[in-house]
């Protein structure tokens, strides 16, 4: 009984990689979906437990609120440190948070439902721009990625070494949600051996968005 | 004698916070800076330090780059722990990397220069509708982020305590920048009271575009 509250939507990339971090880590924890196409997450009720009504949170036993989830990944990996999810040496870790970082600071931020609807709203912008704006960003982060992966001996089964960590968690989330929007994979095959890899595992299956109580 | 050479430019954002890191830690640093509206930054010589082409990249002396601004302070934090930048608690750690990303995920990233040109290019957005824009992202986070201050003691003078940490260098950053977009800070008493009591910390203060060799 770890007594952990988890907000979260099916399909969002962010919580598929908590999720998948909660998972490695062997917790467990109950979920509270709030479904962003119906904007559940600006109720006043969840923005009082997250003042920026994004998902997802992690409320722990004793009521304290974790919100960004790569900060709440990091708080885990010091808190429950086995599995770890970033490797020992300082100039290892950097590596793997910078690959982790040119996913979710690089491409998720910008291809994020909020921005899409922005553009939708003040740019006319329709689902075929929409689906070109994701490629371009995905495109422009993924081709940059391979190259860093393929020249980089420490790059292993997994994005770093053969043990799945930080980096493979915001790889996964991305690939999956990739799909939704047409994005051709074969330019990546480190990339895409890299999420078969993770798909297979079973902390990684069951954080897929077809696995969440709010699937549609 | 650090032998550490900083790829940046003097108006970027993760330029600034990472110099201000930088600063704050006491190390000396070389700079080369890339012209990003001459497209420096995508030069060839450039792309094989930094495939992604973007800034800041640290040359460490022996030669290994590190690149994204956030993971290369948390290395600089980890390698070099005083001043720290991050709170010794893991509660306090995950507070202050939330308030941190807050900034440097939901706002910075869509704001940035390149997806800026990308509207022009792709949606035929003006100046009026790019300011826009800017505004919106700021504000979406800044009035959670006011909020997420106010709500929380361990708010002081700085985001967390009276000593200038990770969340600071972002939340700096940003402010400086909001007002090229003309950005109106009067929403945000607490977060302009912090970027006041940044601002004449020296460390802060060299890292500002305006003292960087390639201000203009």
């Amino acid at each position: 009984m770890t007594g952990l509250v988890l907000h979260d939507y099916f399909r969002s990339s962010t919580s598929i990689r908590l999720r998948a971090a909660l998972n490695l880590k062997g917790l467990s924890y109950d979920q509270i979906a709030h479904h962003l196409r119906k904007c559940e997450h600006r109720d006043v009720a969840y923005l009082a437990i997250n003042p920026q009504g994004l998902v997802p949170a992690l409320v722990l036993q004793d009521g304290a609120i974790l919100t960004q989830s790569l900060a709440i990944i990091e708080y885990l990996d010091e808190v429950y440190p086995s599995p770890s999810l970033l490797p020992k040496s300082t100039l290892d870790r950097a590596r793997v948070r910078a690959l982790a970082h040119a996913v979710a600071l690089d491409i998720h931020p910008v291809n994020n439902l909020r921005v899409l609807a922005y553009l939708r709203s003040a740019f006319d912008a329709n689902d075929e721009s929409i689906s070109a704006w994701f490629r371009h960003w995905v495109a422009e982060t993924f081709k940059p990625l391979e190259a860093m992966l393929a020249r980089d001996s420490r790059t292993g089964r997994f994005c770093h070494g053969d043990t799945p960590g930080l980096a493979d968690l915001c790889l996964y989330a991305q690939v999956l949600n990739n799909s939704r929007f047409g994005v051709v994979m074969s330019p990546y095959p480190i990339i895409s051996r890299i999420f078969d890899a993770c798909a297979i595992q079973p902390a990684f299956a069951a954080a897929a968005p077809d696995q969440q109580p709010d699937a549609e």
